[in-house]
């Protein structure tokens, strides 16, 4: 995508700092450094998000997770690690193609923070059924 | 693991709401359903957390995400997904068996929401470079 910044760290048209590449994939550091060590791992083809994304793609970035988060882990003694993918501006994308964010966590004030509101009130064991169905029927 | 909530929902032990389930995996609604349609995809074999799962079963699960993610966007007409694995406490990780948070997103009080701080002023090109090295040096 011409537009698209990913696309261009890619094409080495606009800078990163690299911490692994194949064919398939680069992992580099996010330049926000939400926490130390904040990575994203992105497809080289570029797909918008995780409607898009083609499944063996997506298999093949997150088959990779593990190897880096014991990397992030061991050289920073992180205490925790959120792996992350947003899918739309509500949901917190802000760059639209598709990323992994790997975020080291130290503290709970390291820069990281997400907030589950629990609404186990709000649903009976008929409503969370119902809603079960209607996930069912969407399956393709 | 005897004590493991989740390994009891996988053995029936423990009731849950499925949408989905075959021999590696099953998914069900999340009981705090932060979201409406909140889900977990979850492996049938123990796994603490992204450090010790396998990375074939982890690319099991991922490559089961998309046709979830689009069932719950069309089911709920969902404006947004937060796609979330958290390993350790400190980072939100409440059950100690993996497991992937398929988040739908309606708007910015629906019961989700992550803060991410931007560092980007805290480190130089130097430091990005050094952090970078420092990961590298402990892939195996």
């Amino acid at each position: 995508m011409n537009d698209c910044i990913f696309c261009k760290i890619i094409n080495k048209e606009i800078p990163s700092v690299t911490i692994y590449e194949d064919d398939i994939i680069i992992g580099f550091l996010d330049i926000s450094q939400t926490t130390k060590g904040h990575t994203l791992i992105i497809p080289k083809k570029h797909y918008e998000n995780i409607y898009e994304i083609d499944e063996d793609t997506l298999a093949y970035i997150y088959k990779k997770v593990p190897k880096i988060a014991c990397a992030l882990k061991t050289a920073f003694k992180a205490k925790g690690m959120n792996v992350v993918n947003n899918n739309g501006e509500l949901a917190g994308q802000t760059v639209f193609h598709f990323h992994v964010h790997l975020i080291p966590r130290y503290n709970e004030k390291d820069g990281f923070r997400a907030i589950y509101t629990n609404h186990m009130d709000k649903y009976s064991k008929e409503d969370l059924e119902k809603i079960a169905v209607q996930i069912r029927e969407n399956f393709n």
